[in-house]
């Protein structure tokens, strides 16, 4: 990568567009997104995290088809409309080489009797197989989540944040009431935030989405918006309720505790690689990538300085035992779904010559190992290792004897001082407002505004219209007040949180 | 599932189809199939294994495009050829409301310029995106495996052997020389023999594909062959040594210690959602499922014998501690390839009081969960428990403060005793012949035949069209010695591996 990446303050869009790059690059298939090594990566510690939270919430993972009929599609009316302008199409199953041109091309004869969709979401071919799965209330709830890939045409495309195909899970769960899909829905929204805060130390605000930012075919759409650094929103795991819409339009039945035919209720959910994005775009710092340590591929990098053989194996016998030592510990944190999770601690040491000492550090800072550890003849003559924090870029020498302690100390602290950081943000950020010219202005100052409005769609078109910006939720925390919309004057039981967004 | 399951002897085909039902179904989507959750859970415990092992050997993980443009797809002659008829072809991105019939079709004007192929296999995506990647030596080996979903079209399907969408990983390297491209789809080779014996418990016959066998595209193709209980064989994981041919047809180029110009040298390698079928083909006997201890997803259940609650409460209390204890317990396995690998140990304990002992019984020797614990009144007067193994049915009354010792020993006896009856079967299935005669009686027999050919492909297309057989490879194992082909009377210089196949 070249040096010329801009500051935040100079070009805060280029700037991440630009570190994305290390993470991902665009492919030559128009829209799709090649995920490198290292953004592999990073989505592998989050995919491992995040099953394990499914999994203790009773969720079993399953795999459906990549493809949706086209007629399955249209069963529900609000989805399909949604979906429609962005699907990828299969029409055809076959290629040949052509007689007169010797060109490979789509034989015409190979046309499928009904086209196929590559699927954007999987609503609909799941709910069709859970009629055959689901015949009575013993059979629920069904709660399955699938790890997969998706496709929506994207015209303007980003790394991470806006490309055609997509890695994700979606959680995709049945029930036999309405009061049990509503609680299914809120609990996995929970395990979401505490993902968001405990795993990727990140504050955000949860709500409820108002009707017209709902998913198609739900009732009820639980959301976290999270705060970027340039003040923008950006939507991150969402958790919906979908009442017995889905049920309705696949005929999803099943005899109740009376024995009556009833319509199941559903909910779904998904998180996806965009996540990625905002964890970067939350905290990385004018030194680029930084990441929580729970998440981060590497998190300690050990730099020895030496000149020749004989040096480097006297500095590898110096650290040896504290080598070994770490190599066998793990990095323990607690969330509120999963109490006591392990990551194995990732430790490597860079002994390539071609590289200078120098060289290594800006490489390991673009990266975020959280921790680095030098050590050359002066730190040796001392017995002594010099420890460095990539989030502060503080440096401190430290006793051999406690090497291992102090890396497991700094990598608690820095997992925790990012999320107490990013909370102060937000906090600092959010602004309370009482007229239109204040939300104006907070807005076009980049803030997270809590304004009153009066619940019209009318309302809410014309925010949209004059200021660029949405209702981003209803936020949990709103208290019942009474008082004036901002725009119409008209009563107001709630604020809301209004933002422009990624 | 109903109790119709022929056995083996009656009907050994409908009998696996049958029993692929507890793991997959066919979905509304012809061709695709939905892997169910307990199918889901044995794939995800070889994804797990395998991806470590991978990673052992300097592996790391990547996502490349779903998709793949037609030109691309073009470019490697042999490759097309044999991809082109199977090929899903994704020719539209959007779908409209027809104005006139309101339904919804795909709209005309939405056509792509170029065609996609849904990626029946990546190496073309791939070999064009490490054109880039690949500049001087020093970017060599690259080592990187993908988890993905691919897509061939199938007109017989069948769950899990052949489905249009299937899932797998595939490994993709480059190299600077021939030689170490070699070497790498050997020693990768070595790893699936690995996993082979030491994770699925089962025997095969390591050995290089003949030219007219090779993958499309390949100079070697390096092959597991597996014998299935009706004495057909199955290809598992197989390793590609692609020498220049992708290389060159990308342009992957890059600049040698010489200083010169020198196109990359690669490999490719797959293992697919195919595995989980030939372990049940494999192991399974009457009872039917059989899965070695290592990919289980359940290893113990519990059954207590009791009436009322407070008979339930008192069987509690008795099992508590060592319900306990197994529950922090690792299943530790050692392979060529991980010396240390665990598996927590699953426990679990079926207190529903709507099922029968005799039902539960039943349905986890159909689930195949390797050790069954029983508990009633008798049991507990006596300071007893008892033991029973899911391969050999053998029951035990053991004393209860050695639950937790025999478990542990149950299921490393079990893993190891799968391997040997396999190793045995595979042996007293295996014939080698000298005559076509005894070759013909041999394969009709449901053998595995080792015999001298000539080489050519002509004896080996009429050998093919005689007996609906193949070479399935030339075992590393087979010596050199002068003789000569059981077809032609040509000189032969090894025996080489035929069977009838899946």
């Amino acid at each position: 990568m070249a040096t010329k990446l801009p500051t935040r303050e100079e070009n805060f869009s280029e700037r991440y567009n630009q570190l994305a790059e290390i993470l991902a690059e665009h492919s030559a298939v128009r829209g799709c997104m090649v995920i490198k090594p290292y953004g592999y990566a990073i989505w592998e510690r989050m995919q491992q995290v995040l099953d394990a939270m499914f999994k203790a919430t009773g969720h079993s993972n399953a795999y459906f088809p990549l493809f949706i009929p086209k007629s399955f599609f249209s069963k529900e009316a609000k989805h399909v409309e949604w979906f429609a302008t962005e699907a990828a199409v299969v029409t055809h199953y076959r290629l040949k080489r052509d007689e007169k041109t010797n060109e490979i091309v789509v034989d015409p004869e190979a046309k499928l009797e009904e086209e196929l969709i590559v699927r954007p979401t999987s609503e609909t071919i799941i709910r069709n197989t859970y009629r055959d799965w689901i015949k009575s209330y013993r059979d629920l709830p069904l709660l399955i989540n699938q790890w997969a890939n998706v496709v929506r045409r994207e015209m303007r495309t980003r790394l991470f944040l806006r490309t055609a195909e997509f890695l994700w899970q979606e959680g995709h769960t049945a029930h036999a009431s309405a009061e049990e899909a509503n609680e299914e829905a809120r609990r996995m929204h929970d395990v979401y935030n505490d993902f968001f805060i405990n795993i990727c130390a990140m504050a955000g605000v949860m709500g409820e989405k108002s009707e017209s930012e709902r998913f198609a075919g739900a009732e009820h759409t639980y959301t976290i918006e999270a705060m970027m650094q340039d003040g923008k929103a950006l939507q991150s795991c969402t958790s919906h309720d979908l009442g017995q819409n889905f049920g309705k339009a696949f005929d999803v039945q099943f005899t109740n505790k009376n024995n009556e035919l009833e319509t199941a209720y559903a909910t779904s959910r998904w998180c996806t690689t965009r996540t990625v994005w905002w964890v970067i775009m939350s905290h990385s710092d004018d030194k680029w990538l930084v990441l929580p340590p729970t998440i981060a591929p590497l998190h300690v990098v050990i730099v020895p300085f030496f000149k020749t053989e004989e040096e480097l194996a006297v500095i590898t016998e110096y650290i040896d035992e504290f080598v070994r030592e770490m190599k066998t510990l793990k990095l323990f944190f607690t969330t509120e779904t999963l109490w006591d999770r392990q990551v194995p601690l990732v430790v490597k040491i860079d002994t390539d010559e071609t590289k200078s000492p120098g060289w290594k550090f800006n490489e390991y800072e673009l990266q975020w190992v959280p921790v680095r550890l030098t050590i050359g003849k002066k730190e040796m003559e001392q017995w002594l290792v010099e420890i460095s924090r990539r989030d502060t870029g503080e440096k401190q020498l430290i006793e051999k004897w406690s090497v291992v302690e102090q890396v497991q100390r700094t990598l608690y602290t820095i997992q925790k001082d990012l999320l107490i950081k990013n909370k102060q943000f937000h906090e600092d950020n959010t602004v309370f407002v009482e007229t239109y010219d204040e939300f104006k202005k907070a807005l076009d100052a980049g803030k997270f505004v809590m304004a009153h409005r009066d619940g019209t769609a009318e309302t809410e078109a014309k925010i949209k219209a004059e200021c660029q910006c949405v209702t981003r939720c209803i936020p949990f925390s709103s208290p019942e007040e009474k008082w004036v919309c901002v725009y119409s004057w008209k009563p107001s039981m709630k604020r809301v949180l209004f933002a422009r967004a990624y």
